[in-house]
């Protein structure tokens, strides 16, 4: 989409521009055609470089989108830094954590833009979800119980979307305004039951 | 907003026409205002009817908007109906009867534009949470454990959205598709934790 990177003047482009160029393409083609469809060796292709390019300036995949998107943080990085401690108590460090994002505006901005075009387009809702589920729930559920780990990681999931949306994009009160650790102590545990606990207690 | 009704021909406006102009105006105050800040009597004002007529044909001030917004069912009527027998297993009710709102499309569709409006601008934002924390949360509320009742309704408000958004909006694997009765049965005990249970147990 992007085409081949040309400097104003004709010049071979600089790193800069190569990069910007990368970036563009990877966007356009996220946007286009969701998550799993892209390869880094696709975008390497829409920006008219080499795919070891891509690589070596923006990483995986995933560190591709994340640099795309302008994304405060990686968020299978969230997910592995929760977990390197081991599953005890992972459900309240990663309420922790993920309040840590919701509560900076400037840091929540990109996420909120993802879950705004998700929430008015199709295609968009398709490359959110193909990115969570590849990215992060996969992650979640390899350190979930082994009685439906991937239900236990959506079910995980699905909180921290409630969470981000009552805290950070409706306003839900009190909860928005409420003390950062009153809320791990609340939403923490929910969170360990649906990775860990006995799921179906009814 | 929308001027006194008038018929095409001159003549008295009917039923059906004062009605329209009724939610015409409504619809204009609640966008313009948020939801508490409109009364009744100011929607009859800016109708150019009495106030008598709109409590006639609309009922209370949340009749009102639910049936300017075109929603399906009215919140609190869920809530009142889910706690109609009582505390016990709230949680289980209260996710079934949200699960046959999010699993049906059309009766989702203006529930959805809701939350696309509200994800999207911040007078819809303050609209929608005004309207939740009025006639949803102060209910749950009232039926909440006394330590912190009303961030106990807040909590279990946003594992409610964060399902609307897992299940219907983006749509995360496998808990989009997952049976309608194992979900009740994994998320109804976080929601009744929330509101009746141990709240801070860390």
């Amino acid at each position: 989409m992007a085409g081949k990177p040309q400097g104003r003047t004709g010049r071979r482009p600089g790193p800069n521009q190569t990069r910007a160029a990368i970036l563009d393409a990877a966007r356009a083609a996220f946007a286009e055609r969701g998550y799993d469809a892209v390869s880094v060796r696709s975008v390497a292709r829409d920006a008219g470089v080499d795919a070891a390019l891509v690589h070596r300036f923006h990483g995986t995949k995933e560190e591709l989108f994340v640099a795309a998107m302008a994304l405060p943080v990686s968020p299978s990085r969230i997910v592995e830094a929760v977990l390197a401690e081991g599953v005890d108590r992972v459900g309240e460090r990663l309420v922790r954590t993920v309040l840590g994002l919701f509560d900076a505006p400037d840091r929540f901005a990109p996420v909120l833009a993802l879950i705004r075009a998700a929430v008015s387009n199709e295609r968009a809702a398709t490359l959110l979800r193909e990115f969570v589920a590849r990215e992060v729930l996969g992650r979640l559920a390899a350190a979930a119980s082994p009685d439906r780990p991937e239900l236990r990681a959506s079910l995980a999931g699905s909180q921290v979307i409630g969470l981000a949306m009552a805290r950070a994009v409706v306003g839900v009160p009190p909860l928005a305004t409420t003390d950062p650790e009153t809320v791990v102590a609340c939403v923490g545990p929910a969170i360990q039951r649906y990775l860990t606990g006995p799921l179906q207690t009814a």
